[in-house]
């Protein structure tokens, strides 16, 4: 479903505008004829119009060898246009990757799915480093050349550990968090420094199952079906704006272990996919919902 | 996914064994033996053992035509093997159709389907009468020949429409009922009387979405695949055991009426298969839980 | 997957502007400034580039309401800009159906799919006439209220049966032909006149089982998946543009009967999102593929 | 799709029986009491006939240890009865894991993939060696623990490479081959000697697009969906008997890289569910085809 030009990521100089704004006519022409004017030709143009609430959401990929002037004069000049529309917007150089730091627990699934994705520049960004409550993925993650922190949360206090992260956090200057079953509870002021940029995969199908084990409940509710979700953290428990979701196919035969089992396939290609369109900035934000220009 | 021998069930006459029963050693070997003794053929033989409550499910689709005795006699016997090992059990002559009643409100998608299947004998069953709440459907159904009946279901006062319910239900004999997007409450009595043999389409993934507007809620919570679910009926709404589940993906481009028009297509094939499960004694219920035998 | 907003289909004054040309610096510059400058805003707007091929499509749902001009004004006034950068294009008003002849052979569950989204307005067209060598379905066609031919085909000489279908279509003035299920050669003439027009389901995932019976050679292959095509015809049998594919999965238990039937479930619903992005102008053909715009 | 209780295969005592015959009456009957009467229960259990060609299959896990009786003596014994029924046949004891050899090109997806499933028990074998034609992934091998061979193919001569690959076959007692996109030709002694046990994947939806580049194949015809095949290796290229498959939705905004890419994800995971079900003798080969009892 995801296309994503990855010679264009890597290869060659694009930028990538991303804006959200009041709908009005003209929008298109506007921003497009900004672009021509500075010889920028569109690799990649997507908009939506949400009728309902009157918002207007675009995403333009623009080959940047050939446009006139620096990302800074462009960023300069657009500010104007911006202003004169309401625009909340960015536009972002693609050949700079940005830093990923990874939080997980003892489960490795998506751990390592994520870390072969980037070895082989699926997902476009550096991994800063990896902290876990765990040791057991100590010796893969270094291997990778990535550095490993393990970060204890005892139940009684939790608010060293939070000190710990957030440390980490700053000290790697983190543009992204990754929740890749994490399974503890984020410290609520990283929450709020990275809302949405801090991103969760929950193991089943939102809303349904929330909290915790949600893998026993959907045996026990004998679904046919089960899933998984990538989702903005908020501060309400898997209730942020859903990035991704999928599903497979189970039956009468699976007890909860396979449920698991298969279930882990669906969270990695899911986490795997929503991490993308983020880096990729294909995810607009507005409310509790997403626009994801995944196509 | 769902397979079955169409030229089996219409052309040959067979017999359908349908058993659960706490697990033992010397199951399988002693309902086959039975069988096998009477000179029977398996056409079609599943099971599954439930380890964790030592319980244990069968379906066997027997050639009829080169046993000895009649169906009655078949009977007979096995009510002594089923006393000895605590089988629940019945076994049915495949060349009977089972008489379904279909209730549904105004909405038409379900309904058309089910015809079409009947119509091509994809649904082995006869279809008794249509009863609804509105007067659209009508025509279309007695183009069929199909009887059609309009009770309307007052809000403030319900007990003509469900003793009219109950009367028709009764005078058609029906086996099976099918709500077909009906969106009203069914008589408790009929709940009651039919339990495991009344059918109901969800429109979404249960538990998701529980009640009425599944799919504005489906749009407010912004996800990305919806679905529906085919279960039966029980005295907590949406909660009884699931048959069938299924999902579409949408995204931010679709409004509520777009959720509605995509979620047609897979209300009407949950519901198809659903029932086809159940006209083929292919689904077996233990709690709140189905065991499917579909492939 | 595909989305439409029926809404503004049917309720609401829009045009449909659809564009395929050359790449070059300003394309979707120039066709927004046009649209604004007359006050047209865009409800969808969608743009592909195909960077190897350097060439450039595009699909704008205009709101016409608030425009200024007729759509003859819009159509002359386009038509410059048009010439400058060599565009193959053409603007639709929304509101006029397109009228559809459909030609089937004795098989009837594309048929009843297709009048059944017809009649709810998820297909947007007239239903001229049906053209079938086969009576059989007669009576379901005309109770629709929509003229049925039979035209027979026979082996030894198909000219005359040529000559009634082409005299047929242009009676109707059909501006789309689709052969749901027709199994029967089209005139060539039909095809050439039609070309990007006339529509066809093949009961193969493309190019696998090319040509007739297709299920059987799935079966005797042993395959896991079973599909269906939908594609433009050309002179060359099963080869001119995909529009749309999908699968479902089978299993060694079926036998070529069941791959049929289920196949029909693929097979009518592939149709369905075939014809209907046909209808919305969501397909550009170029070359022997497609751009589909569908979401 | 596939189901398997891990904690069956990896904590208790079990023998998979499998069973291949002419059908007739009493086989389910016979093979279930020779079980029983050695105390054997039933733990999972599949059987199909295939009506057409009178023949019978059959796969049981029996719980082993409250069994009377060695392996050994289970097979003495139960040869007589295989002889009765002319059965093919061979039963396993689910403890023993069977050695497999990878070969493997430049491309490490499937490998890596093979590889996070062993180390988390989802493919229960060990994995003897990797041979490869390519340098590039001794590191990342040796890392797991596992010998790398690097077996280079001349073009001009490839006989001394098909002697080396014996060799290491021989010498690991390899009991399956996985082709994990190896992209090379097999030694046709290997071929032979290991048919049904000598797995490829095959990065097209078979019979489509045989032989080399297929995804270039894929999008020169403007296919909708890619897929892949899992089957097993016979004398003729992308002929043999097919094990699972599966695909994934594509659109005209991929390019070749991207069908790469996206079909990297199909690649492995039906590999993986190939070779699983391999492992756990849920496939029969007869003729070209396969029957998999993957629930």
């Amino acid at each position: 479903m995801s296309v994503n030009k990855e010679s264009i990521m890597k290869n060659a100089s694009t930028y990538t505008l991303v804006i959200s704004c009041p709908d009005q006519v003209g929008l298109v022409a506007a921003v497009s004829q900004f672009v021509a004017q500075r010889s920028g030709s569109l690799v990649e143009s997507n908009n939506h119009t949400d009728l309902q609430q009157g918002w207007f959401f675009m995403r333009n990929v623009i080959a940047a060898e050939s446009m006139d002037g620096t990302l800074e004069e462009f960023r300069a000049d657009f500010s104007h246009l911006a202003e004169q529309y309401s625009m909340e917007w960015h536009v972002r150089d693609n050949r700079e990757k940005r830093r990923v730091v990874v939080m997980a627990s003892h489960a490795t699934h998506c751990l390592a799915d994520i870390f072969y994705r980037w070895q082989s520049d699926e997902l476009w960004c550096e991994i800063s480093c990896v902290i876990s409550n765990h040791e057991n993925m100590r010796r893969m993650v270094e291997w990778h050349g990535i550095p490993f922190h393990y970060v204890p949360v005892p139940k009684e206090d939790k608010e060293e550990a939070f000190a710990s992260m957030s440390d980490l956090v700053e000290r790697y200057q983190a543009d992204v968090i990754v929740l890749a079953r994490y399974m503890q509870i984020v410290p609520p002021q990283l929450c709020q420094e990275y809302a949405g940029r801090l991103i969760n995969i929950h193991h089943s199908f939102l809303p349904s199952f929330v909290g915790a084990n949600p893998y026993q409940l959907a045996y026990d509710r004998g679904v046919k079906l089960i899933g998984a979700t990538c989702h903005y953290v908020t501060s309400e428990l898997d209730e942020g704006p859903i990035i991704e979701q999928d599903v497979i196919r189970v039956n009468h035969s699976c007890d909860k272990d396979d449920l698991v089992r298969l279930g882990r396939d669906v969270e990695k290609s899911v986490l795997a996919r929503g991490l993308r369109y983020h880096l990729e900035d294909r995810v607009i934000i507005r409310g509790n919902k997403t626009v994801v220009f995944n196509a």
